[in-house]
């Protein structure tokens, strides 16, 4: 199932990456006097006077419905750590030629060289009136949860830390097509995940809420449970919902008969001796960027029943139809009912044998959309 | 010398305006796997090591160096008022397609629902690492005069006020070819001003710097000089450098005699007999928005030896070769210098018998552009 992977030339990368890979276009040209008297002044007034008295006609003529800002400090980039906003800003770039590619969606990088959630979310908030929506991209936890859930409540658009839920969203898709080849449903599994930052955490309350038995969370210092000595307040709010037989140990004590594995962390930490520690028909989906805590070729060699990694399991399979969805129905928050959408129709769109479907297929983000605003109970403006 | 104006249709206007008149674009596209691995992880990661290392070459590798923001908070828009930042995102918008179509620069609006300069400057402040620049637009004066003066110190990238120096380089350039038709020089014109806000002031410190004789600028409560007793500390500080006669009295009373009227101020303040009660050869540049202090037809019947309106002096001839130039130059700020360059060059393109150049023409705002980057003396990083 693992996909043969591709590297391209640092040459390559750095002669299409020239002068960024985005730009703000026209979307309108101006060849005379009355293209600009037409679009700008005197024109422009009377537009301006209908948004005075309507504001929610900006979505009508302005670009917010089709725009929204994603927002680092540069503190989880990639695999590469707190690298600051600056450097962090070719993947900003990147992400954002992916929501337009496959979603439609314009997004403006804002990098804040900024660690203080007060000042980000204060910072946010006074500029956020000028775009449908916020992604939150590539900031360390616990800083992240705070930021979000902060953000959410405040503002009126929807607000999306795609590290956390577009990651739980396709592990999930990827779940439900894994349950088709083996014989467990969901609350037979036990699940094991190796990385309790953003995207752990996510993972972790929307297998739950899918309706596994347990998930019991593995960070440096072993496993997660409520009362460990060394919790932060963000692991010991982790604990109060997940291990509930309050395991503690390594990863590889805790992995011994679990059910599934999700990896969100470093590369190389399993071996085959420890695939064959879990129980029969395991899942195992290492997610590690850009090299996974396992291969999936080895973790099916040693007796996995589904193994696959980050590659396969990738966000945009769900994020740019999630923010099309969310832009389209004007939704406030991107709710739990909205994401289970986004993964119940990947997993659809998947064919017979395969975990994921084909990213390239436009067809793909389009049914995620349309599932997600319909999952939408509004509420935006 | 007046154009014919074109008042577009509304239907046309909003027709051209749906879903808004920008948009972000990609540079690269998604039509593979590969390319997914090339824009974005694994292969981006080296690119963001890159400018981990060298925070320079972002303006190689990112959009950096074709990007600006363009701040408002809807205090002075266009000849509207103070309508709000979301009502003014269609002059952005206009705006922005004007300096990509004219100078190729991209232009992301930030809206601020905040009239605090230090609020302002410290929300631009943190989030400016990511543009080359900075455009403000539709500021209140005086709290405009604050905000650039405090940005342009804190920030190593330029920050520009089109309302106020677009304008002033605009005036500059059309009384450098008005000079050809009149037999008088710089040091012998007495110019009267009516308007004393941001486009106000900065042509005030231009023409000055021009070596006119004089600038008296009137505002709603008649000449301002130093001492006035109503003076705000914005108009105390104009007073310190025009007006070196302190006339007091109304504008009719102070433009008697003048050489040159500049108007930014209000639709039909003037008449036949204002313009017959100047000196002989009387220059009139009346540019308040969308109506002039008085039609240029009737100023040139009543005796003008020029005159023109804001629809002939638009500052689209000016700021989006000054952008383009502070940005190809990385300056760290936009000095006088660099907008006489801009007047000069904009000058030297206008025909014999014009005041201004043709906009269309993309060489004016090359040249613009090229002048404007010689006269910078560097400094951006």
């Amino acid at each position: 199932m693992a996909e043969k992977a591709f590297y391209p030339k640092l040459e390559d990368v750095l002669k299409l990456t020239e002068r960024g890979k985005l730009e703000l276009a026209a979307r309108v040209h101006i060849n005379c006097m009355e293209d600009l008297r037409t679009i700008y002044t005197p024109g422009v007034a009377e537009v301006c006077r209908i948004v005075e008295k309507d504001p929610d006609a900006a979505y009508k003529y302005t670009w917010i419905g089709d725009t929204v800002i994603i927002v680092t400090n540069g503190t989880a980039v990639l695999g590469l750590g707190d690298i600051g906003p600056l450097a962090g800003l070719p993947v900003m770039e990147g992400k954002a030629v992916i929501l337009k590619e496959f979603g439609n969606v314009g997004c403006v990088p804002i990098l804040m060289k900024e660690k203080d959630p007060d000042t980000i979310v204060d910072v946010v908030r006074r500029i956020a009136i000028g775009y449908g929506g916020v992604m939150l991209e590539d900031i360390a936890a616990p800083e992240c949860f705070e930021i979000e859930r902060r953000l959410d409540e405040a503002l009126p658009i929807p607000v999306f830390h795609d590290d956390q839920h577009g990651t739980a969203v396709v592990v999930l898709a990827a779940l439900i097509k894994a349950l088709e080849s083996v014989r467990k449903g969901p609350s037979d599994l036990d699940v094991v995940m190796s990385g309790a930052g953003a995207a752990g955490c996510a993972i972790a309350r929307m297998l739950l809420d899918y309706g596994v038995n347990d998930v019991v969370l593995v960070d440096s210092k072993g496993a997660v449970y409520a009362g460990r000595e060394c919790n932060t307040a963000a692991k010991e709010e982790l604990g109060a919902f997940t291990n509930k037989e309050r395991k503690a140990g390594s990863l590889k004590e805790v992995l011994k008969g679990a059910d599934m594995f999700v990896g969100v962390s470093r590369p190389g930490l399993l071996t085959e001796e420890d695939i064959r520690s879990m129980e029969e028909e395991a899942i195992v989906f290492a997610m590690a960027n850009p090299v996974p805590e396992i291969e999936p070729d080895v973790a099916l060699e040693a007796g996995a029943a589904v193994a696959t990694d980050g590659k396969t399991l990738n966000n945009a399979l769900a994020f740019p139809g999630i923010m099309r969805g969310a832009l389209d129905a004007r939704a406030g928050s991107i709710t739990m009912e909205m994401k289970k959408a986004a993964a119940t129709t990947i997993a659809g769109k998947a064919r017979k044998g395969e975990l994921v479907p084909d990213m390239m297929d436009p067809a793909l983000h389009k049914a995620v959309a349309e599932a997600v605003a319909e999952a939408s109970s509004g509420g935006g403006s």
